[in-house]
């Protein structure tokens, strides 16, 4: 079979594999929509932390083809939600209460696609523990909405919810990016009062007014510092870090209350480094939390996701604007968010086999 | 009357003050038993933060000598324990539901000594708000374990309540000073499994493993953060930072497994700065959240703190190893805290009028 | 000045009663809108727990007439926000993290307005404490959407909170009056996934709908029990009551799923009693937990949900679809309470002097 | 092979099974030591909920005998603890964060030994999910103590865990039995300070001493609330139930502080009613929280309450003061526990094959 790949640093391509299969818990599919993300042009310009070639893409909703023997909850023929995470929930590490199912004894552990296996730029691609990560698209979501539920969502409210958010709080989110804007989305699902947005695009900030923001602040128009400060009157209660590199927490430091937190879903450059003035902290006595972490995984997850696009409550297909038709589109689409022209906000290719 | 004071950068010495006058709702009292602090030695050095001299001093123990009108719980001649973080309890900041005591608006906004008015090493000091902030000295309780509530206890403590522990995590405490022996004692209290202090002192270290440590590691037999892994084989769930610069968080951030957490209540050097390769928090994604914060102040923790002792879970008055009598030792103690000889925890004055 | 008081069970009527003087701390105000309550009403029938009359009313948005000597932050002239209960800041109680500012020592402490004092239908009321109960009215906040956090907002919202809402769950709340309808635009606050109200009135539910309800379902149509589980296919996350008897936990018992919660913000009759066959709470270990709470109070609660409505998150006036006009209409708006018209939601009487 | 099993309600003997097989995730262990347990008892009076007779038993530590073809961790003639609750951990549900392991979609889900399958009074039983559920027994742990982990230490310590008890804070636990001593210990694990056990039998009472009660009251010596009360001088913080039937709760409700919480780890008997008049709930608007939940399963819930042990933290074979020798002494163990004669605390039988 045919599969989208980063062939060494800096290069791409389409590579030949052996279609996959399934072990006993695990399912095979077929992907009908794909949406690249940074993370995939990331690790196109890094190379494949394996160090040999890997097909590339951790964004899918697919068509089981296969399924394993203990597998009970699916069958060929489902139309399936895929999370970009898909823990292994054997491990113990996995029962902690309240962690983050994105990890068990390592850091993204439980992120497969590009890192352990190959991703879902391909004509099949597997999922392992099927019956614990995979949710059959309900009938009233579209397949572009669940499509972003399987990390947009999941990532950008993680954001929202590790800032923990109380009613009428003031929320700074630094990036309105696809990421950015779902933790706009989130902070106000939250319930948020203010939030401000971080960002310049227009077509960026239009969305994120839709989605909830109330004020948008641009670095073109001055210290975004100093604009937060003047804006809210003082300090705020929460930020966001969802774009920018690791400057950008001291912005964040800079503008949230003593009691507050700062919530980061950025994906740093590896050669990034913070450098944090011990005042910004309060000298380690801030009382300001700092969180980072990984997309949320596995079945559960996704449903809950997938709950909120049912009722209503948001609408994330929206930031779809880049639409592509058919498996061999996978590289054009690829390429535009590699290159990110400035209307992009994120984009599709829908695959019909 | 008189207190001791630093009088420039560098500078201490006896002051000649007015004695202080009590509001409507506020106390005067008389010390009867104080302990120099880090803080006090490190504001010695740096000069007070209000560019002119102030009284040094910020743990007492005291007795009732005035009282506002409007005060309804105490009256002159009480013994009272006094919290070394005061708020102003009308500030709508407080109300802030699961906010640290010590902080309103600002960060250290309730800590009032040394930087907004004159401390307890003084034949008189000034507390606000009266009723929210004394706390009668109950009648089994020494003056001396007392004494280690009002900010050593208090802070320690926070270092365990921050980290979040759960029942047999394994905890680091960097640092076996004062603060650090209560980090460990918190830990234990909140039911840690393996506690694993990092310090060298031997003294420390025997009193470290009277409160809860299991196991003591020293920077002298090697790498710390190799002979944390190598004890634990692995990493660790929680590390409190209760000593050692910026950089120390780096080494917690080494130790500490995803979805851990690292805690710190060590008060950093103006001049430090945090140096964090992305990589040591997991690119931003680690899932291990960073707190920092201040002692929780007030009466209502105070009282929580003397329950402790009254109930036999922790006995911090083995840590004022250091024993002077005499409002005229103040100075002796005070150069005992800065210079820290080697066998020194904790120095106490005693003072009778 | 004349008040409108409870004079004795079931009877009510004008009151003379000297105006308030301001302590120190306190404020006297005059209202300039008020709204009746079901706990005025309440209060009416069973008589005041005082014994002796009481001026009725705790609602109330108003003008500031006098302040004591120690209050900086209002002065006579100001439009201010008065919390339908406002703490005696000073209580250590009060200083306990994540606590309820309502309580200090005991149930409703902080409620005073009826129980401990006089309420606000009169020409005078009395605020303690009144730099850390009131709020200034903000300008782009009307007095009816004000009016509507002191009471309704804050119990409402505060249903939602216990609760525990996580993203995308599913909400059931009993009973959709004006404390329902806010525990509706809580739950969406929140997070919620879909909310099914309880009730029968249609402009009840209509005002659900608007606020986020996606189903309602009324006990005429069957019942209410099986129709939840109908409508879900299985049992939901939680449950808000407000509004119904001790029997109605029994309903919301019913339709938990484990690891939920249910939350109560009714105020049931004295004489009222639960009765919960044992496996109706899975033997004790359900792991559903049941939370029962009273309206939070204090100057930062109201700041914060005037946030809410500053930013358009809620429009709670939408609620006030009785309108009466002049201080002398006050038993006219309060019998309309009491009686309740079927398309009565929430009254109001505006104020001039 | 043999069990012992419980025949009809009220009737108990051995029962010959055919040897249980293992799955592909599963394995075959045989019991070298069990503990009869108050649930047994009261599923041999009751009869078994399966309708045919079922071999009673769920605490055991055990040789594993067979490995399924997946599991990875554990093989033949390993040493190992059982949990006596076993989740199938791929069930979407118990991927909520914060949920306990016990339940997913239906309370006590995941205990499934007496209900769902045989229990391991056997010669041989069954265990699922054997890599997510099974701990190799460490060196340093006896199996005595590591029988102690499965049932007893995690319910009892489960009820302090919910009742989220603060440093300082004075706990009442109701009842002295097994469940409760662990309480009393997972209490003080959880930092309180005062610990009030509630019981009559002296060795229990001993016992609960050792663990960290500070006091012991007894129904014996008046009335039991007039007694807290007391004792305290005033309501208490926090009660954890772990004995009594459903009006102990009452007692609980009395007791309690506004902010407080109850929480139950009692199995109650099916015929029982909660009667709760509504003003000992504060109208629905104490805040006080009630929980009750069942004991947390799975491997990783299990090597915690290893850790706690491993480092003296706590000893919970003190508790195992019947001991019997031989599988044939089961029945006089499980007589011994129905029938509790006055010193019993918990009996426990050792096997070799």
């Amino acid at each position: 079979m045919k599969g989208y790949a980063v062939l060494a640093p800096g290069e791409h391509g389409w590579l030949e594999r052996e279609k996959p299969a399934a072990g006993p818990m695990d399912a095979v599919v077929r992907p009908i929509a794909v949406a690249p993300c940074s993370s995939d042009t990331h690790t196109m310009h890094m190379g494949s932390t394996t160090g040999s070639p890997v097909i590339l893409g951790h964004e899918a909703v697919a068509e089981v083809v296969e399924v394993g023997a203990l597998v009970r909850g699916f069958r060929p023929g489902d139309i399936v939600v895929v999370p970009c995470v898909t823990p292994d929930w054997e491990a113990p590490a996995l029962q902690q209460r309240g962690a983050n199912n994105a990890h068990d004894y390592a850091s993204m552990a439980s992120f497969k696609y590009l890192t352990q296996k190959d991703g879902v730029f391909a004509e099949f691609f597997h999922v392992n523990n099927a019956d614990a990560n995979l949710v059959l698209l309900p009938k009233d979501v579209s397949v572009d909405a669940a499509l972003m539920t399987v990390d947009m969502m999941s990532t950008g409210f993680y954001g929202a919810e590790m800032a923990d958010i109380q009613l009428g709080d003031t929320v700074v989110v630094f990036g309105i990016g696809p990421v950015g804007l779902m933790a706009v989305a989130g902070a106000r699902l939250r319930g948020a009062g203010r939030i401000i947005g971080i960002g310049t695009r227009p077509n960026c900030a239009e969305l994120a007014r839709e989605y909830g923001a109330t004020d948008i602040v641009s670095y073109k128009d001055g210290d975004v510092v100093q604009q937060i400060l003047e804006l809210e009157g003082g300090k705020v209660d929460r930020a966001i870090l969802a774009g920018g590199d690791a400057s950008t927490l001291n912005q964040a430091l800079s503008v949230v209350k003593s009691n507050g937190v700062v919530s980061n879903v950025t994906f740093l450059d590896p050669t990034d480094t913070y450098h944090i003035p011990a005042p910004l902290w309060g000298l380690g006595m801030s009382d300001i939390s700092i969180c980072g972490g990984f997309c949320p995984g596995g079945a559960y997850r996704i449903q809950k996701m997938l709950r909120l696009i049912q009722n209503g409550r948001v609408a994330p297909e929206k930031m779809l604007n880049y639409q592509y038709d058919g498996f061999d589109k996978i590289p054009e689409a690829f390429v535009a968010m590699d290159q990110k022209p400035r209307d992009l906000i994120k984009p599709v290719v829908h695959i019909q086999w």
